[in-house]
């Protein structure tokens, strides 16, 4: 299995803080050391970092937390091989593009058995079940939207019956984003925080660090949401996202969730519902 | 205008020295300083780097430096911007997926009024011509192949015929690869260079840098290309690669060549033609 990490924020934004914790489940905390790697979405343009290294060692991860990027939207994932070889194309998150934006997901899950019938528009390049999902989530998402985008709640509610549609494969815990928002499914296990004004201090659970947001000097309308497969500090009001939902984020605030438990209704509600 | 510089080699190799020279054309030694961007194929993976600073005052580009990425192909990109606003997302190289490969393009000329046909397979996420020529190239190779990848010398004819086809749209000076083999046109500025043992000693052009190969612990069976818009070093033997022409390096050296001169016939040739 594998952990994820994800950033939506009204403003541009670095994880530098979380990544600290987060980057220690990858071989101290944890034993989520099969690789790890990280998606940074500045405007239009995405930047990817990958390594196959465990996370708590890797000077890539060391360099990531010297040279901050500041993103609206981040996905970051350290790994435990379940299916796949541990190398360097089997590391999430996964990128592809459509509709003249970049695409990037990262899964924390195993889907065993599942061979869906690609037609060549979108191929993995490596041989884990998450790339290989995110292939056939991208071809279908094409099939069925054509030519134009979908507004994001009506694919909040496309993804949430792809969900369904895919549930008896197995575990399917996502982040999902294109730049403009950012989606996430809670299959078993997924919390998110909101930290917005007044800013206060922070403590993380994987290491012993502790940093007060309020003695630095950031922009007081600044919303950021912080979502991970477990929480990351032991101070901050830390939502957990039932397994079975759907959420999507953007500006830093949750538009939309919905339930993705086999026969029940959609419930699609607003950040109040 | 801009610059590219290429890498491809039958062990993973990196490009430090090449790179130490030619990012000083990023604002030092030349004017291509409206960013820049670097992919490294390991294997089936390929990382990418892109920064909107000029290469010779980044942070990420000094990294580069600093950690050095093993890699048997890399195409490396500075840009001068003619076409599409200095932003990140128009920094080369770009990049797609064909086949379960990772593709990666980078340009040096300007198609000023070329706008093809794109059925949606591929598209541009900036606002480039270089980025609109590799999506359509994309789209090209796949409707003309279909399910299948050509062998590298079929894929050479049929760039040839490509380039032919849009020659007259303006200067396509590229490098492309997707991680089997590394092609390079020229069409109007390209030289390489095939540095194999016995190592020697190389003085770069843009910075007062020698290196001696031979004092370095290298396996003496590599054999590596560079490719650059102009020599990057004074006393190896660079070769012109005409204008007009069209390469395919595999494992360090030229696997065949190609004329793209409109009017004359192909004559394809194997590295002594």
């Amino acid at each position: 299995m594998c952990q994820l990490l994800g950033l939506n924020s009204n403003l541009p934004t670095d994880i530098c803080f979380s990544w600290t914790g987060f980057k220690a489940r990858g071989g101290v905390t944890d034993n989520h050391a099969d690789g790890w790697g990280a998606a940074f979405f500045q405007g239009r343009a995405v930047r990817v970092l990958h390594d196959a290294q465990p996370s708590c060692s890797s000077a890539l991860a060391d360099m990531l937390g010297a040279h901050p990027i500041a993103a609206t939207h981040a996905i970051v994932h350290i790994r435990r091989a379940s299916r796949g070889d541990i190398r360097l194309e089997n590391t999430h998150p996964f990128q592809r593009e459509l509709w003249g934006r970049h695409w990037v997901f990262a899964h924390n899950g195993t889907l065993p058995h599942f061979s869906p019938p690609l037609d060549g528009t979108f191929q993995p390049v490596g041989t884990t079940d998450s790339e290989l999902t995110f292939c056939w989530l991208m071809q279908s998402l094409r099939q069925h939207f054509g030519a134009w985008p979908p507004a994001p709640l009506c694919l909040l509610d496309w993804l949430r019956q792809f969900v369904l549609d895919h549930a008896h494969h197995g575990e399917l815990n996502f982040l999902l984003s294109n730049g403009d928002c950012l989606f996430a499914h809670s299959s078993t296990q997924l919390s998110y925080l909101i930290r917005q004004a007044p800013f206060a201090s922070a403590h993380l659970i994987d290491t012993d660090v502790t940093l007060d947001f309020s003695d630095h000097d950031i922009d007081p309308s600044t919303r950021c949401a912080i979502i991970a497969t477990t929480p990351l500090t032991d101070n901050e009001p830390w939502v957990t996202m039932p397994a079975g939902s759907l959420w999507c984020f953007d500006q830093g605030a949750v538009l939309a969730s919905a339930k993705t438990v086999p026969g029940q209704a959609a419930q699609t509600s607003g950040p109040g519902g």
